[in-house]
């Protein structure tokens, strides 16, 4: 990895793939023919794309019950224990609906309320995650949203896998459909004879999925639409380079555009991850992912001091931050712009990926600046209450009806008038 | 104004301007233009556009002293006691970073953290709104960003209105810079000589402001893209028609598309409001931009009983809800879908687009079933924060590596492992 003197210029090498003028022009014949075909269009797409003609898009219970037979035990309870650390967490993020009451008698306050339905999209094939149900399901369903409907392509043999329909079950999805691709966003956002239309969608996806969120956007709410992953290690020269190079690693190993980028006060510490992460990477099965991650995208900052590398961090706005420093955990007040912040040396990036209970749906590509974690306020809106009594309206009317005549409104004022004992 | 009894099959007859190819092909050279340009690009599309060649972007504090010259003292006042009672309900929003800690020593929690910096885009011309300059100012102060720019489209005599500049400076911006349309969105998001780029977007504007914020999300954050505005009306026999025509008058004053609906149980109601509004249409000065509104857009719907017309307005999920019924308060827990609830015959809407305190940025086009007013929430972002003990750390190890490889992640399981004592 190269070594560079942290300067005036940082920026992580970031890249997202927003799709080719052909992408969407796919991705827009598919949603339209959805629309008009419904049921049909989504079996044909998928004999097209999934190589299988099903009869049925909905997953049965006994495909539910097949499923637990091929997992394991220990596997489902760890799926069990991981699901409830992601629903313990969730729920403290929960908001009650409040109100202020006035001496005048006037109410003000927020509802919130449930998103009546939600669409998960859970990819197929290699990249089938089990933790990506755990991570979108369960916060839907700690917001109190009624419907959680899941899609996901079929293998050729027509099933999901079986890992992917015990993490719904066990997160309590109660309605499942074999139907992936664009094919699945356009089904969600309008409906076809099986599937009725949702109010938001999230989970990730190819390109062309991510290119037909971005075309629903507005007739539906979606998530983010996610970048390839990235990890910053923040450390000083108490941290361990093998532990660090490890860290490093199990980002680069998921996408040939994941960014790894250590930040350190310690040159010792920047040589010595450089060579272990060259060790690591030799003995590692996804190498051939990691690899060409880490020589475009990967980096190893020095700064001269902490403040110098914690400002470091906030130009950078990683998606998962590491912070192994001494007094790790007070750092964090400087720290402005992060999706994640995993503290200490226990705290290694999978520990969050999987089990902890914070989401692991965070924002790429320097949106950490705006974004936050997938969250329950993700799927709840707020709608604001105003009761305003007899007497405050008395005392205010004047001045609001004489606000809406300075911006030329006069409908407004006689709104306020027509109420008015002058 | 057309009456239906309420059936199946209700929507808001609805309206949102996407833009031609051509405006869009004009929005994308505009941001080209500047992003290459600069401020000498903002010049010549302020001549060009709102025809007057500028010297200097910014507004200087002796055209701040002058707005107040220019604004009546009463009308100060106004604005100041708005302002005052929009913050004091946006501070009650505000929440704390949190941590939970368990007796492990594990600490998990989400940190809360401002927006370094906002933009506000606030509209040239006849639709110069000093509440707008309020409603998207001050939650962003109250989130704590440090940093909030606006931006306004001159006149041609190179000035800003006095109103919009005293509502600046009253709720406090101290960057303003008199440039308007897609090259002021392409400088907020991408920087120029004087303008420094900014985290998010936020503010109406015309179709090539609103096209513009598409094009530049994603590198920056934007706030809604707003559609027409929205009313619906849900009253009982108690309620009085000449209000409510008056209340349904002042949307379609707005815009000939806004769409101003009745939803009551009481038929008689409903004919006397029909005629009432026939009535002051013919006496309101906004009369060719409400009557073509009110004969698009408008509806009167009657339904059998409450329950019954409580479910028509969660199918249209309007941006505003007047609710003025017997014991209107208690009906608010079945209300799912509306932007802000106004409850009672002293609740005029006009008292909560200027003045009560919540937000008159709302979710239009049936996004209220998705959406929520502006808020603050809206200005800050949470990381998730993830100290695990080295005691959680050993207890769990084995089963967060085995959760990594059931989905074929080496690297993952041995960034575990690099720490773990077997």
């Amino acid at each position: 990895m190269k070594i560079i003197q942290v300067n005036e210029d940082i920026s992580l090498k970031r890249s997202v793939d927003s799709g080719t003028e052909e992408q969407r022009a796919i991705v827009k014949d598919i949603i339209g023919a959805v629309k008009s075909g419904g049921d049909q269009a989504l079996f044909d797409f998928t004999e097209k794309f999934d190589r299988v003609r099903l009869s049925s898009l909905t997953v049965t219970d006994a495909e539910i019950e097949e499923a637990y037979k091929e997992v394991p035990n220990a596997t489902v309870e760890i799926i069990k224990e991981a699901a409830e650390n992601i629903r313990v967490f969730h729920e403290k993020q929960l908001r009650n609906s409040w109100i202020t009451t006035e001496k005048n008698g006037t109410m003000l306050g927020q509802k919130v309320t449930p998103l009546d339905s939600v669409g998960v999209y859970v990819p197929g094939g290699t990249a089938a995650y089990p933790s990506s149900v755990l991570m979108n399901v369960v916060p839907a369903q700690v917001a109190g949203v009624e419907r959680i409907v899941m899609v996901s392509p079929p293998g050729q043999d027509g099933k999901l896998p079986a890992g992917v329909l015990v993490a719904a079950k066990e997160s309590g999805v109660k309605e499942i459909y074999k139907v992936g691709g664009a094919q699945a966003i356009a089904a969600l956002a309008y409906g076809t004879e099986s599937i009725k239309p949702v109010d938001k969608i999230t989970g990730p996806g190819n390109i062309f999925v991510a290119l037909a969120k971005r075309e629903v956007f507005g007739d539906v709410d979606i998530d983010m639409i996610a970048g390839p992953s990235e990890i910053t290690v923040l450390a000083d020269e108490t941290a361990r380079a093998n532990e660090i190079a490890a860290d490093l690693l199990s980002q680069a190993e998921h996408d040939a555009r994941a960014c790894s980028v250590l930040v350190t006060t310690s040159r010792k510490l920047a040589e010595e991850t450089a060579s272990e992460v060259e060790k690591q990477l030799a003995v590692l099965p996804r190498k051939e992912i990691a690899a060409p991650a880490i020589a475009d995208y990967g980096a190893i900052y020095v700064a001269e001091t902490v403040d110098e590398a914690i400002e470091t961090v906030n130009k950078l706005a990683p998606e998962h931050l590491e912070v192994i420093m001494e007094n790790a955990m007070e750092k964090i007040g400087k720290i402005r712009h992060a999706g994640a912040i995993f503290i200490g040396r226990y705290s290694s990036e999978p520990v969050g990926d999987y089990f902890a209970g914070p989401n692991h749906v965070l924002p790429t590509n320097g949106t950490a600046r705006f974004s936050s974690p997938l969250n329950v306020d993700d799927f709840q809106k707020k709608s604001s209450i105003i009761m305003y009594s007899e007497q405050a309206f008395n005392e205010n009317a004047a001045k609001i009806a004489a606000f809406a005549r300075l911006e030329g409104l006069e409908a407004h004022a006689r709104s306020i008038e027509a109420r008015f004992k002058k």
